[in-house]
């Protein structure tokens, strides 16, 4: 049975505050007609800091897409491996017992893409296999651990690493003046995290089932608009409606295991924003209370993008866990519209329980 | 058992000869120092026939990354549909069938992928897992072969769906005058492949075994340098001679799984150039002949990057297929440098073999 192990988390040392934010929309876009509305946006997404990976004067100048994605190479090299290694430690594996590394960004891209890089750099086996997802966005968090559980399903001895890192301060545009673009600009943060899920042993979540759900026709709801100066992200103002057609896949799932998806004992879940947290507890009828470390993720670093659902288990796990065989759901949502559930149980180890 | 059924292929209508490239090297290169060297390298390739998605005017102009990309967007959409329902029909299998799309490209990017408007267009479940990759060039092929094999491993009675759609020729840059870029320029061209996996049933490679090798520290042989204008294909003077590393780990999967990898019924590998064929055939020891299907794959449409496996093996069921049980290796190369590698039996439904 695969486990999803403790998660490694890291935000970078430039911090920007919502106070901070607000004044800098008001002063670079003194005359745009709805300010008002793009500022009551960003102060209702709870977002209080962000952490990003440039100075905030360098992140508001676009020195083109080529050089943007020279500094996500550069940060990416610097930053990733000390994050892998914590959640190696964590787990109680080392690099050659790896048998996957799924990397998954969408604010940067490269090919060959870091996995590569990381076998090389970090001492990985040769034939570690690699699955670098770029198209995915915030959703990649929970594709990343669902196709890692389906790995260790296929290999049950193997091990899975699993890396997200997003750095969405390098895809800031200025020139992108809609409310979403400016309510996108007071939300999106940058962070790296990484987890081990193990074939045999460890402790964390006992990954039961996992799925997929794509709300029809919502393709274009989140997207990127490819150009010389980048990606640009899109974000339809129906976006943060959409926990209602999504709360019925989550039920689905949960019933397909016989479990109820409004009566679980934890919940994981994409903080994309405070509505997807509000209306998920009003569709799935689950105390807010529930969300907690989501919720913690989106106030201290905003939308951390796929690295969002490993920091809300980060922080369940800094809570203590929860007891053993407590059952959980985890959820990434995001591009297509696309979730990506699992299901799984908490798994102490026999010393823990003791 | 995991059963790799009949490629459908596509490739485009816009044909450029060997004589032509030849032509336009040429004229546009005329004052080259090293014409001479690139004008040998490109006839040494054997590509005698190329297909393009645009007139060869259109393919030399470069109008921007955006609009390449909204090319590569509405070329896809047009194209691929018609490829991926003869895989399906092939496969005797329905859009409902299919529990993953495995969708490998990396001549353009899209977020959602492909696979978001394939579920919406074709019909597929709204649960279809989708698996997107962009990063792993040429040897993605391989790559959606093995994910798919272990897919349908962890999950015996699903079904996969492959699509690698590349069209090269929107990643001509003519700024780009080093002598591996004018190759690189006679080299490759574009198509689209599909083929489903079947968990259970199905006529064509049941898939037992597969791994990967990422030969240590070559990441910057194969690689994407990403500017405004877009992709700009590497391709370090060094790859050409990458089977003589490449070769003992084709040996070593082999040998985990008892065979020889000298001595197998049939092969199927990325033809990435005619040095990769002509190496592979000298360091396993196995006869020219046998990489017939490869060889004609890059005569007739040059190296269709992640596409060329599937339409090697499309050749070799053209053929009639091979004998019941017969043994075979498919490989697919890129950048990393990786391999990605699957060894699996020719296999007949019974009313084939009766």
């Amino acid at each position: 049975m695969a486990t999803l192990c403790r998660p490694a988390v890291s935000v970078p040392e430039y911090v920007i505050t919502m106070e901070e934010t607000l004044e800098l929309a008001r002063s670079r876009h003194p005359d745009h007609p709805q300010l008002p509305l793009a500022l009551r946006l960003i102060e209702n997404t709870g977002v209080r800091t962000r952490h990003i990976v440039q100075p905030i004067e360098e992140t508001l100048k676009h020195p083109g897409f080529e050089e943007r994605n020279k500094v996500y190479t550069a940060e990416a090299k610097a930053r990733v491996p000390a994050v892998v290694q914590r959640a190696l430690d964590d787990a109680e594996v080392l690099p050659t017992d790896i048998d996957v590394i799924i990397y998954v960004s969408c604010t940067g891209f490269m090919m060959p893409s870091m996995t590569a890089w990381l076998i090389n750099a970090m001492g990985f086996s040769s034939d570690t296999r690699q699955i670098p997802i770029a198209q995915l966005g915030c959703a990649a968090g929970g594709a990343a651990i669902n196709r890692a559980h389906d790995f260790c399903t296929a290999y049950p001895e193997a091990n899975a690493l699993i890396v997200a890192c997003e750095f969405c301060s390098l895809c800031y545009q200025p020139t992108d003046l809609g409310v979403g673009s400016l309510l996108c600009n007071g939300l999106f943060g940058d962070g790296i995290a990484a987890a081990v899920v193990r074939g045999q042993g460890g402790e964390g979540i006992l990954l039961e089932r996992n799925g997929s759900y794509l709300i029809p026709k919502t393709e274009d709801w989140i997207m990127y608009d490819v150009r010389a100066t980048g990606f640009h992200f899109l974000l339809d103002k129906r976006v943060p409606a959409t926990m209602e057609p999504l709360a019925p896949a989550l039920h689905n799932l949960a019933g397909l295991h016989g479990w109820d998806a409004s009566d679980l004992d934890f919940y994981i879940i994409h903080a994309g924003g405070p509505r997807i947290l509000d209306d998920l507890s009003k569709f799935l009828q689950v105390a807010p209370e529930a969300f907690r470390f989501s919720r913690a993720t989106l106030t201290e670093y905003g939308n951390i993008a796929s690295a969002v659902v490993l920091d809300a288990l980060r922080r369940l796990f800094d809570e203590g866990g929860s007891t053993h065989r407590a059952r959980g759901l985890l959820a990434g949502f995001g591009p297509g519209i696309t979730a990506e559930m699992a299901l799984g149980r908490w798994h102490r180890t026999s010393e823990m329980t003791a």
